[in-house]
């Protein structure tokens, strides 16, 4: 049996996207900017994917611009406002548990004469709202928070967190990186005040190098590529139409019936977690209820590495990360974990079990069992 | 009937290639980052895909860095290494004919403070080595040129640009676009003195969203996106798997069997050209024998707009550009036949006819006999 528990790393693509693209491929493979039949066939599919988002997350088309992944959109919301805004001021604001690509893109405005402030989370990994009003001033331009923790599941106040913002400063802009929580929660940026929010195709079910970009109409950014002026100019470069399509095709899947999902997939998490509990010597990391992500867990085993448990399980074809797949094969320390206080014994023990709607009682099952299977076997071997 | 004669602008994928991505988005899903088999599985055909390009380019592996496409491959080589080079100086040289991705790469870099060059072509789009000679100081870090310009497929002699730029500043960097030569000529970067060279996958009969940079180990280069330093952090971002296994594999098959590929082309090329010669009124832009691209023919035609003409064969299935595809349906004045010396009165009226090695005799026949019938047509509607 197999269980791919890996799915806030990336996720399978689904087969009517498959099919999608694979349609495009064969046979819609003009260029978009071409005038002809078959550039206007591409710019369909387009266009199609515009309308799709522009609807969903109740926002027009035009504030909608495709990227080749989170990465490129993460990187575009935070320098493309910074160097539009700079001369409202240099103050930038983010948490201390943000993705990788919100972090460095931070740290490169900072050698660019940014400054930014580093919010501090508590024990679940929540954002201190508190710390956020006082840091907002005169000079923030731009505030950027992840709406679900990749590695924890943490599920940020964003709502809250625009109404501080505004409050403070109605000119600072509100990014929000919803890599992680776009398919699992119903997002709607305006009225939650959310100027910038930022997407990827290959967490739904959709194909790598896909994302996009919601950007609000009155937003000032400026393009972080430049070229043929495709998008409005904000994006340049051929656009990925089979990906794009793909991208498309996949949310749609994941945002119908989303409720009835998402409640499936917290049984799932409860189950999960019910037998999590009844092992020994493990410690679960953050929020675990309805108040976390739906598909995330994140599991500390006492006196085990956990790169010799990821293996033990991928011998039994049970596929999980440790820490989370973002950061290229280096088996670096979790800044989320510190940042939330785990016990420096238990940073290199955490793995993250992470599902989706594909993802199956048996499935989690499985897992369990192997889990109490193994983990008695491992602490065996422990050096004391 | 159908002809498809904008493949400058895009390129229908090859069923291999769309067989290779289908596998890859069905079975081998995992993200490269993952530890787990699934995660390896996923790395495989990237690393296989940089042992293909390495081996085709006579290049180390660790020296090609994919990308989303031809536009980003631009920007890095261009901003990354101005960027990491400016304290040697702060000039750089390009040509009057560049694609928007490195002249529009080239003014952003302006706004940083950087000053450009831009070499003049003569009247068949071939650039002045004497001025690049003497446009080569002590302060220039970077040279970029296109290896065969996407309007009229003029070909640069860029060994022996190389060499001069060598010879008067052996510091100074040399970029090469390849995205119209590559897969038509054999490119040794290192044999040819070519420290950086940019490669779009769906020129290629590749998927779009795809592309690479080769990057001489010895090149001082910053990336110009920041997150989970994949790709030795010069690029960021899980890898799009499919696509990058997609863009090898068809690189494979343009470049299996080259010349004879290329001789056909040519073949295709001189029977298109004879019959260009022999319509009224028509004039082709640049060069047209074995010293220019074997895929690429701009044509004026007197009298015609451009658009007008377009539409007309389009109507009858066949299917080309005015100027290129790479501006977004802007139909505006292409700067390439401009800086040759194209008449005024017909900058408006020129179309490229761009071909593969898919494209038959039949095509062509089809494409000079609808030319034939319409141009008497259409010049008769024009207004005096």
């Amino acid at each position: 049996m197999e269980a791919y528990l890996d799915n806030s790393a990336t996720t399978r693509c689904m087969e009517c996207v498959t099919e999608q693209m694979v349609r495009i491929l064969r046979e819609d493979y003009g260029n978009p900017s071409s005038l002809h039949k078959k550039g206007m066939d591409a710019e369909h599919y387009i266009k199609e994917a515009k309308a799709f988002f522009a609807e969903n997350l109740k926002v027009s088309e035009k504030e909608i611009c495709f990227t080749s992944g989170g990465t490129e959109s993460n990187n575009l919301a935070l320098i493309g406002t910074a160097l539009a805004n700079q001369r409202a001021g240099k103050h930038l604001i983010t948490t201390a548990i943000e993705h990788p690509s919100v972090i460095n893109a931070m740290k490169h405005l900072e050698d660019r004469g940014f400054s930014v402030t580093y919010l501090p989370v508590d024990r679940d990994g929540i954002v201190s709202l508190a710390a956020l009003e006082e840091a907002v001033c005169g000079e923030t331009i731009l505030v950027s928070m992840m709406y679900v923790n990749n590695e924890i599941g943490s599920v940020q106040p964003v709502e809250e967190a625009a109404r501080i913002i505004k409050k403070k400063n109605a000119k600072t802009l509100f990014h929000v990186d919803a890599i992680q929580a776009y398919g699992k929660y119903r997002i709607l940026p305006k009225r939650m005040g959310i100027d910038l929010l930022s997407v990827s195709g290959h967490k739904l079910h959709g194909p790598k190098g896909t994302g996009l970009l919601y950007v609000n109409e009155k937003v000032k950014i400026r393009p972080i590529l430049f070229g043929g002026d495709q998008q409005k100019g904000l994006r340049s470069g051929t656009e990925n139409v089979p990906g794009i399509a793909g991208m498309a095709e996949a949310a749609k899947v994941c945002c119908s019936g989303l409720s009835e999902k998402v409640d499936r997939l917290y049984v799932l998490k409860e189950h999960f977690t019910e037998g999590i509990r009844k092992l020994e010597g493990v410690f679960m990391n953050g929020r675990t209820g309805r108040d976390s992500a739906p598909h995330i867990v994140s599991v500390s085993f006492e006196g085990i590495r956990s790169e010799v448990l990821l293996h033990a399980l991928e011998e039994k074809g049970i596929y999980v990360s440790a820490g989370s797949a973002c950061s290229s094969n280096k088996p670096a320390v979790s800044r989320t974990l510190q940042a939330i206080g785990v016990k420096k014994e238990l940073l290199g023990s955490t793995l993250r079990f992470s599902f989706s709607f594909e993802t199956t009682k048996e499935e989690i099952d499985y897992c369990l069992e192997a889990l109490a299977e193994l983990l008695p076997v491992l602490r065996r071997y422990v050096r004391r």
